[in-house]
């Protein structure tokens, strides 16, 4: 057994058995690894960055991590502005990054860079491999690293030599790491501090976004009166019927200032201190009002679920959640497509068990309110800003949920950064409806330049956030990379692909043709 | 006058006057000035790496920087793959990336990164501008960075308060650096050892490998019956009729240790000491022979034409290289489409003057010896291996070269990584043909599987190499992005095509069926 047939017979042993992938040369012997470990799925990406947007969505659907595999400095390079993401989402998810061999590199040969360097700009855990005998170990800390507490992105590096070298037998496996607990002095601090302040507000983030752990956290806002508010961007939420209601800390920093106006205690619960997306001119980035108090009720390293149980108990809450989301879908809209009628016709359509991956950033306004009492189901969103996640994560949240519909809202403007991922969509034949939002523009760019105070209405600027001459055809693009596909210029249209689209197995996308710019 | 509109007025004073862009809310004053400034060019990517390619192509055929504007670390990561190309072409490229406000980086908000960190992975310059005081001689200082010599990437950190903060009145320029005389001893010494030898090889690289210096280095070989050799992938060649030959090292390392085997003297001028690209089992990586002597001629602060042409004095050369390629180009083929039959096409019909982007590996390994007597032309290559550099590059070269025709030779396998650059093209509309060579498959991949020495019949590792199911058609894909496009299934079609596409301005694709696989 040579090094790599070991690693992935270790990582499949550690419960990764879905592998996302762009090899090169020195990742040949983990290639041909896999004809010998068959319980390890390799799904190919013709773009690096489509393979770790899919291992993020993986990652946020199962909580499990999933390889990637990619080729040296360049490969995870191309592939970093989604790591970039799976790091402010916590997805667990385990990076192979092949190196050139050990003995090759001292020859700067061309391909040559310092992969850790890149590494350490997304990933909380780095490791490069040097020997063989180390690399059972390695997988299995990396592995352990991804899954956390905390959860995230953990980079392995693999020289060729390493992976074609014998590995001699397995060891027995190692532990991987518990979550700790709670400090009962902690919890009891924070439950004082919410009982005696005048306007709490319980912010969540991260894992406390997550269903299991968010309806505790509403148990604790209801007991002491408090206002409780997601973070902009949560990694993986439940909505709709049944769910509960979390109001999202508003991405435009006037709205969210105003949301925590009234209060004189911030506790943060798998969030950060509150601040705006971006500085503006004359505005402050900072959002704790003066005066408030803050406190962290720290989940990095415990159990999101356990820790909100606990403060829930120690407030004396009441077992469930005060208020519970009823349902309340739309009729399907007619008429012309615009922002609103593009989010009652997916409100009106939506599945019960669909899994919604949201990059529809300005077209998508109207999304939240009209979905809100739709049939139960899951929600994805940009969490750390680099546009292109969408449809790399769809392709992940498929193969993560296979029994579930996945229904990615994509504007045009960011889909065109990870465009390769409908080929993979049509290869794995996965059940996907795409809905490209066209608006023909960056126009949360056009948005951003008044905002900032720059001078809007001038030729240059508007160039270089207009995406017509050319216009874009996704209906073409789509086609060309083997993925049905289907254009709407109407609100009927809209409703009727969109039901089409579930109607049978496989991926599709729906380029929707919204009003130009800002809806 | 802002910090935004001082940077621009000094770059198109300091002779910079195209910005490549793909840039977000922290860019938007950078983007509002660009009005301000229109000796500025403009042109939009819609994926970075195609804005950091074009900027690596830009350079390559004017020998001067054009700027890149990118959008914090997740931006600048999408770039990194061809800003490592640009880097090992030595290719002069500015880099300017934005960075979150000074006051906002406390925060660590959701885009927040290390940009520094992954600028110094590809940048012989890095250099954040905190105080608008700094940022004229910080843009001058970056642009004299790239042009070197050494000539490479520079890239300036551009916070978003430093560009909409009041900047004053602007400086005198200050000097930019020059090149430095080569040491006449050490001339000497590389004289003598070249008389000496039994068998000398000249190896060139980089600035080297320019019309204007490797014909001095024939001079050099032809006075003392050197073998001259050229690195594998040289950034910019002239090739064709009235060109010297030189020869490049094979990529392949069991024929490039053949062309090094007589040598007891290597002397490298702007070029690694050789070595194979990647390491193989049971194969060395060094291509040195046993017992041969090594001398580096330094060129990477000095020019290398006045370098090599001092050398060629220093040896009395004769005072032009003593062979030069004569006209020979083939006749149209006819017939089936193959690797040979594509070669001979493109030489076929190939124009003076053309600028040809090459990446297309496996499929065009019979275009060196088909072009060699074709009209003068001038030849790009992948010189740091990461491929989805030729279409890219192409947008560059033709916005470099505007009175020349660009030929991109690209591999589908590689088109894949950057094929955004499809749409640029359209809206800059570019003298650009690009001829997918489609051979359904990673094909260099399939050979490396054998290379390593791992298995290459099984079905789990032949499904990450393979490009079918489903088969792109990029025919397709191009129209969706604006460019006219056409298949092509016989020798005769294709040179129709050709003919075609340099009959009128402006770009347009060539899907050139190949036999599956391996040439």
């Amino acid at each position: 057994m040579n090094g790599a047939q070991r690693l992935l017979t270790t990582l499949t042993e550690s419960g990764v058995d879905v592998c996302f992938a762009n090899p090169g040369t020195s990742e040949m012997h983990f290639v041909a690894a896999m004809d010998d470990v068959p319980s390890m799925r390799g799904v190919l990406a013709l773009f690096e960055g489509v393979a770790t947007g899919a291992a993020d969505g993986y990652g946020r659907v199962t909580g499990r991590p999933a390889a990637v595999l990619l080729h040296l400095g360049p490969g995870l390079g191309n592939g970093i502005a989604n790591l970039h993401n799976a790091r402010r989402a916590g997805s667990p998810v385990l990076t192979i990054v092949g190196e050139h061999a050990t003995t090759h590199q001292q020859f700067d040969a061309p391909l040559q860079s310092d992969i850790a360097a890149l590494a350490g700009n997304v990933s909380q855990f780095v490791r490069t491999t040097n020997h063989v005998a180390d690399l059972e170990q390695d997988a299995r800390d990396g592995v352990a690293a991804a899954i956390g507490p905390p959860s995230g992105v953990a980079t392995l590096i693999l020289p060729a030599d390493v992976s074609w070298s014998e590995a001699g037998e397995g060891s027995a496996p190692s532990n991987s790491r518990t979550a700790t607990s709670i400090d009962p002095a902690d919890l009891k601090a924070v439950a004082d501090a919410l009982r005696r302040a005048n306007h709490a507000v319980i912010l969540v983030g991260g894992p406390a976004t997550r269903e299991d752990a968010v309806r505790h956290a509403v148990r604790c806002a209801d007991a002491v009166g408090a206002q409780l508010l997601s973070e902009t961007f949560p990694p993986f939420t439940r909505r709709g019927a049944g769910a509960v209601a979390v109001e999202r800390v508003s991405y435009l920093g006037e709205f969210a200032a105003s949301q925590f106006a009234e209060a004189d205690l911030i506790v943060t619960v798998g969030a950060h201190v509150p601040a705006t997306f971006f500085a503006y001119p004359n505005m402050a980035s900072d959002l704790v009002p003066d005066g408030a108090a803050l406190m962290e009720l720290g989940v990095s390293t415990t159990d999101a679920q356990t820790t909100l149980a606990a403060l829930a108990e120690e407030l004396g809450a009441a077992s469930t959640p005060g208020s519970i989301i009823e349902a309340d879908q739309p009729e399907p809209p007619t008429g012309a497509l615009t922002g609103a009628s593009l989010a009652q016709a997916v409100a009106a359509t939506l599945g019960e068990g669909t899994i919604v991956v949201d990059e529809s950033n300005t077209g998508g306004i109207y999304l939240a309110g009209a979905t809100k009492g739709a049939p139960s189901h899951d929600w994805l969103t940009l969490t750390g800003g680099a546009i292109g996640y969408g449809m790399p994560a769809a392709i992940g949240a498929a193969i993560g949920a296979p029994d579930q519909r996945v229904l990615c809202l994509e504007s045009d403007g960011s889909a065109m950064y990870t465009i390769q991922a409908l080929w993979t969509m049509a290869r794995e034949n996965l059940n996907i409806t795409t809905v490209i939002l066209s608006n023909r523009s960056y126009a949360i760019l056009t948005m951003e330049l008044a905002r900032v105070g720059a001078r809007s209405d001038a030729k240059a600027a508007q160039e270089l956030l207009d995406l017509e001459n050319p216009t874009l055809n996704f209906v073409s693009i789509a086609e060309g990379m083997g993925i049905a596909a289907r254009r709407v210029e109407t609100a009927d249209g809209l409703v009727a692909a969109l039901q089409d689209s579930v109607a049978k197995p496989g991926p599709m996308l729906i380029e929707a043709m919204l009003p130009k710019g800002l809806s």
